[in-house]
């Protein structure tokens, strides 16, 4: 028999997309009776008027229209979403980041960030185009590459002096990462070699796993390198309302580098700002040129995202201004709480300056010093009782100063969770 | 500025894909306050148990956890589904089709039976690929083709009396469709011919738009020819309640041809038969040897179903049987009374074996029989009140012998709305 299919699907496909390492180490965290700090999820509730609109559309048969015979809420919504929670998000920019120019027919909503990002990586990337993803990284950025036949291309984030420049990149032994003035940077000129033939720049800012906020000035930069190098840039926001300290703040691209509108698709979703993760509602910015093509592919792939839960997200979107500024102090004040414990169990830590996530150097903590990411992650599974992310999952490149260094921690469960880990991490490892 | 990355987007890039033209036709509905009998879903709700099961998940911290704490049913589930959902749609096969053979291990639940379908298709095909489809079809198949850079190759149904041979096609003015005892049918050499290089074929039955239930000898014909050619098999099981008549039943591949379970994916939602179609649950079972794979596509395309909706998954799964029976009683009635409409006001009309729409020849109703299909979509939409959709949409090959012929009606909204639309068509037509 001969015909001209591809191979057969098997482990060394490399098309094949694996399953994600985040949410395994949940399942071991369940098995093993762990307290997970693995996974980027919050096991509190969302705010009460947003489960009380969800029970609520999905209950009345219908809501917003006049003919009881005609239940709308638990049906088909337009695919692009409902044209009022649209309305609300371009508010949305309004209200949190003076974005006045901002039409809801730029506005696609999507299932979770997720979806977002996968329908945007379509509409832009062609088999074989570069795309460039700032590591350590959320997993997702490179799986999704794959899953659209993408090259990712890695640039390395790096510990170092907030006062020294961006280009003096330290050594693999440096010290850096016991100053409380250490930040992550990136080198410009990797950044402008991987940028001058790539089609695609992800970026997520605050940033997972490192909690980096990137500046005014690296955006400037970075926006000048899309320019110079014509490539689209795809921001992840997901984290935006958690920037702490008064002189960090989340920028929104297309906002403040009007130059880079038409070349900017900004993702985001409700899932961690109103810890509604299991209720898949995001958005994507797009600019008008690209809307038809990224409705297109959003709508082929998945139709539309729940409509109960567009309905709710209205209740979200009108929230006072407390609850965000609120939520930004709940998880700093964690964030401090997780960070203080593991730099007194021994860990290396930079303090984040935003999103929810410690990923900490563990070379100084003598049980796990000769361990690679994966073993030391076991070890704290198995003899300690916490689960957290290994380090390797984060990185593309495997350059040795990196490999086999970090554990991602998630400070963004309960308190009585953090404090039942701290407990155990002081009792196991002092 | 010279770079290897692929050309700009716009109109002519045939990788671009296009915004679904039945959700366009509903757009339209609503502008011209026509009654909208083109998308298929219903404007009833789903039964008031699934309705209950939604409100108290998102309600309660919990449900099924000992910590208050904890609330787990607004955030992340498992990506491949709940445990227990998994569990019960394995007994739903036990109970609706004797099929005892499935582990909850085989089963992904996916965003709707559309994720379910990308994910299989991905997991399945590479960019060239070979992507047999039974047209009249779904314009989601070659959409999603597309999405993935498959190449669909259409093989067409066409009207023929059910006592002759299945090779003996009709020409283009054949009467059949006059004739009660028509039914859809392709032909066995096109298959084979089609099927002799691909790598997948996609079926879907009960069939939209033609109402067509694929029969046991049928499906023994195209299983073997999988085999023969080493095809996978994708199918579309999503009408499968709604069989029409006694003879009439829905069958589900890897239980009855064991032979092929290793190469068939059965994609399935809960969208049509629980009257959700918003709420986005679907689910695939795939052979062992695929599970890594689709559920690693799943989890990095959308992480998961909304969870709220896969615990009310929970009860339509134990919903009586009285309640599926009497489903398909609904239904038959409704494609009763329309095809009766449309009979009465000169369109030729083959009744569907089951799913929910009339796919009808214009060519006989005096004001139409000189428009294209999407000129008669439009005269009825604007002159008569009613939405339905040009076939032209429903074909890939562009034979003379279906360009322009056929209109699809969705016959599953509320008893008013059909009877409105009914009323209509005779007051405008006859
Ligand atoms: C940076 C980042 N992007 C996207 C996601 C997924 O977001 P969603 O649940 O809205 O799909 C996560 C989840 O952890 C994340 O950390
Ligand atoms: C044959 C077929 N498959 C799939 C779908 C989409 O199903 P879901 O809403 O579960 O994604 C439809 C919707 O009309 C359909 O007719």
């Amino acid at each position: 028999m001969t015909n001209n299919r591809s191979s057969s699907n098997n482990d060394d496909d490399p098309n094949v997309v694996k399953e994600s390492v985040i949410r395994m180490m949940t399942r071991l965290a369940i098995e093993y009776k762990a307290v997970n700090l693995s996974q980027g999820f919050p096991n509190e509730s969302p705010p009460w008027p947003l489960k009380v609109s969800l029970a609520h559309s999905v209950l009345s048969d219908g809501g917003d229209n006049i003919n009881n015979n005609n239940d709308q809420l638990n049906q088909y919504s337009p695919p692009c979403g409902r044209t009022d929670l649209r309305s609300s998000i371009a508010n949305y920019y309004r209200r949190f980041y003076e974005y006045d120019n901002i039409s809801p027919e730029d506005i696609t909503v999507t299932l979770g960030a997720t979806e977002a990002l996968a329908s945007a990586l379509r509409t832009i990337g062609r088999p074989g185009d570069k795309c460039v993803i700032f590591e350590p990284f959320h997993e997702l950025y490179p799986s999704q590459c794959k899953l659209f036949y993408l090259k990712p291309v890695y640039v390395t984030l790096r510990p170092s002096m907030n006062n020294s420049d961006n280009n003096n990149i330290n050594d693999n032994d440096n010290d850096n990462e016991n100053h409380s003035n250490t930040i992550w940077t990136y080198d410009e000129n990797e950044l402008e070699t991987a940028l001058s033939d790539a089609k695609i720049l992800i970026l997520n800012t605050p940033h997972n796993p490192t909690g980096k906020v990137f500046t005014k000035m690296e955006l400037t930069h970075i926006v000048a390198l899309c320019r110079k190098y014509d490539v689209y840039l795809i921001t992840d926001d997901i984290y935006e309302h958690m920037c702490y300290g008064n002189d960090t703040r989340h920028i929104v691209i297309p906002k403040e580098f009007p130059e880079l509108t038409d070349k900017t698709l900004v993702c985001n979703s409700i899932g961690k700002s109103a810890a509604a993760t299991g209720w898949r509602v995001g958005w994507c910015l797009h600019p008008p040129h690209l809307r038809d093509a990224y409705r297109g592919i959003h709508d082929q792939l998945c139709v539309m995202a729940p409509h109960p839960q567009q309905f709710a997200c209205l209740s979200y979107l009108s929230l006072p201004d407390e609850y965000f500024i609120n939520l930004a102090k709940k998880y700093e004040k964690r964030v401090q709480k997780l960070k203080n414990a593991l730099v007194s169990v021994g860990f290396k830590v930079i303090f984040p300056q935003g999103a929810y996530y410690l990923f900490v150097n563990y070379k100084s903590v003598s049980q796990l010093v000769d361990m690679t990411s994966v073993e030391a992650a076991m070890y704290l599974l198995k003899n300690v009782g916490v689960a957290c992310v290994p380090g390797d999952n984060f990185f593309g490149n495997n350059l040795e100063e990196t490999t086999n260094k970090y554990l991602r921690f998630a400070a963004c469960r309960s308190d009585k969770d953090i404090d039942n880990a701290i407990q155990l991490l002081e009792e196991k490892l002092l």
